[in-house]
């Protein structure tokens, strides 16, 4: 009787060979990077017979097609952000970030103890006969980079800024001119002043592009995206076959790879910043009446959406009184502490 | 050829049952539910073949004899936080919090991304013959209850207030009366008058032990506790003779814990602050002379400890340049945010 067990394992435990679509390139060694720990980990977690090959973006489908792909089968998962999608669900953007949204822990809160993971793989996965998990962030990213700096929300206006998803949204209802360009076209276009400004991650990813040569004014904080939330796709069909124990092994993966995303773009983002300061770059913060405008902005726009999309309004509800709960308790202890000590260390430290 | 690796795997995936000492009560079911689940993720991700069993603080060792336990090999593993036994190393609260450290972003990504865990296992966990890695948090906690409100600085002088560890130290260069109480006697003690203040934890623990009933001052933050890790302990003998497959199994289902914990603590502390509110309690920020002073004291004790200390020496070189790295970031995009963001939010959302 002792033997079951060990039968049972090795009877349910499979050699398989899936293949991992990545939104990212290789180059994003932060987040591709956490993409290749979770197939390495699922490896060892497996004894070697759970076998996932990671693929960058591009290399079978395009960084934007993730989604599909995991979708139709074409392979068995996916590492990616939601929002690139809401072209096809606006709700997707709850598993990513949304302007005025939660921060990392908040959102990690949410997703595993709020009933955040369950109400999207019920209400907005199933119907891509998908299951997402999270596994990564960013943190708070920053503004972006700026030609010349602004001066208050008037500025706003006409301003040609490359910006993509929900922060796009309510940039154009500020006066925006907001363009969509591929990740290649932006930097030709910022130089040559076809672009006033554009977005992209933080001081890390950012410095890879090269902003700063041609944008000195580096600005913060980005109220569209709190926190960006990196999510870790498995067909369905695919995940309904797994062993338990396989299932268990993308579990604790994707959530290994949830801290250790955040814990590397900590890492790496001060001495980039440090860097980009010593190269004249100027950090400059958004004026309070450009993020009071932006926020009233963001919450009309999902007010808007709430009246005529029932998936979005059911999860904007449960979203909304979560973020509402963990703004109040993180202004107590948290920001108590972070708002008196954080400012004596100055930026030389970085 | 192709069958070899399956019956390497085989071979080497032994049935063992080894014992965690966790140092919390079930009734903390937080941090104990935390120990609870790595044991049952860690059985999943093994087929059942690596069986951890959890024992309650009390059960095989006291809550605070869980690093003796695991050091002699009384028991395998351990869940405790490492500023217990600060009494044999000092340097062992690095493992956990101290006055003025890192919050938990921070604090995670110097041990994954910054060497602190590397650090920290070769200069300090190798004396007690332990491996640790962090498998939980609390975030920034509060700073206690108060029988009467303080009025500045100046109050501290003799007060007598249950708070051990750094804080403690701290404190007693404030001029306070510092007391060492058990968890079972700060009650009475605070309801006769035998002590004026005493901390804990965060809402949801406090809340428990019921504090409100006889001190409704509750102040913020913990300047003691930016947030607390736990840790996960295993004897380094038995961990070098585990197959690399269950050392992979306790990497993933401790770093999951790390997620599981914070989040949970981020899910029900606001409920239970907006209960502690609606009981009468008095939320109050430590007055910025208090703040001033303690960081103060905080940093000369550490310099002290720098001079006589080989080991702490070397470690508070490397944490205070991580922690200046990580204050002068989050300064920027994550601040930048959240002090615009978090007190819009009322109280009443709690």
């Amino acid at each position: 009787a002792l033997a079951a067990p060990a039968a049972f394992a090795e009877k349910t435990s499979p050699r398989l060979r899936w293949r991992l679509a990545a939104s990212w390139p290789i180059s994003l060694d932060t987040v591709y990077g956490g993409a290749e720990f979770f197939a390495k980990r699922v490896g060892e977690l497996t004894g070697g017979r759970f076998n996932i090959r990671v693929y960058a973006g591009g290399e079978i489908v395009g960084g934007l097609q993730v989604l599909d792909a995991v979708q139709q089968g074409t392979v068995e998962m996916g590492h990616t952000a939601s929002y690139y999608y809401i072209g096809k669900m606006p709700s997707l953007a709850f598993d990513t970030t949304l302007p005025f949204g939660m921060n990392y822990r908040q959102q990690n809160s949410w997703q595993n103890f709020g009933g955040g993971n369950d109400l999207l793989n019920k209400e907005v996965f199933s119907q891509f006969n998908i299951v997402s998990l999270p596994a990564g962030n960013t943190g708070t990213q920053m503004g972006g980079w700026f030609r010349k700096p602004l001066e208050g929300l008037g500025s706003l206006k006409g301003l040609k800024m490359r910006i993509p998803g929900f922060g796009g949204k309510v940039m154009a209802r500020l006066g925006v001119n907001v363009q969509t360009l591929a990740g290649a076209e932006i930097y030709p276009a910022l130089e040559r002043g076809v672009i006033d400004a554009t977005e992209w991650v933080g001081p890390y990813d950012d410095q890879k592009l090269g902003f700063y040569r041609v944008a000195k004014n580096y600005y913060y904080p980005s109220w569209w995206e709190p926190s960006t939330q990196f999510s870790l796709y498995v067909n369905k069909t695919a995940w309904d076959k797994l062993p338990k124990e396989y299932q268990a092994a993308v579990h604790a993966a994707a959530a290994e790879v949830n801290v250790r995303v955040m814990a590397h773009y900590d890492a790496v983002n001060p001495p980039a910043l440090k860097q980009l300061i010593d190269k004249g770059v100027t950090l400059r913060p958004f004026s309070k009446d450009i993020m009071e405008a932006a926020q009233k902005n963001a919450f009309e726009l999902y007010e808007e959406l709430a009246a005529k999309d029932p998936t979005w309004r059911k999860i904007y509800g449960e979203w909304k009184k979560y973020r509402g709960m963990e703004y109040a308790w993180f202004n107590v202890a948290e920001q108590g502490f972070a708002d008196f000590a954080f400012p004596q260390v100055p930026r030389s430290e970085l």
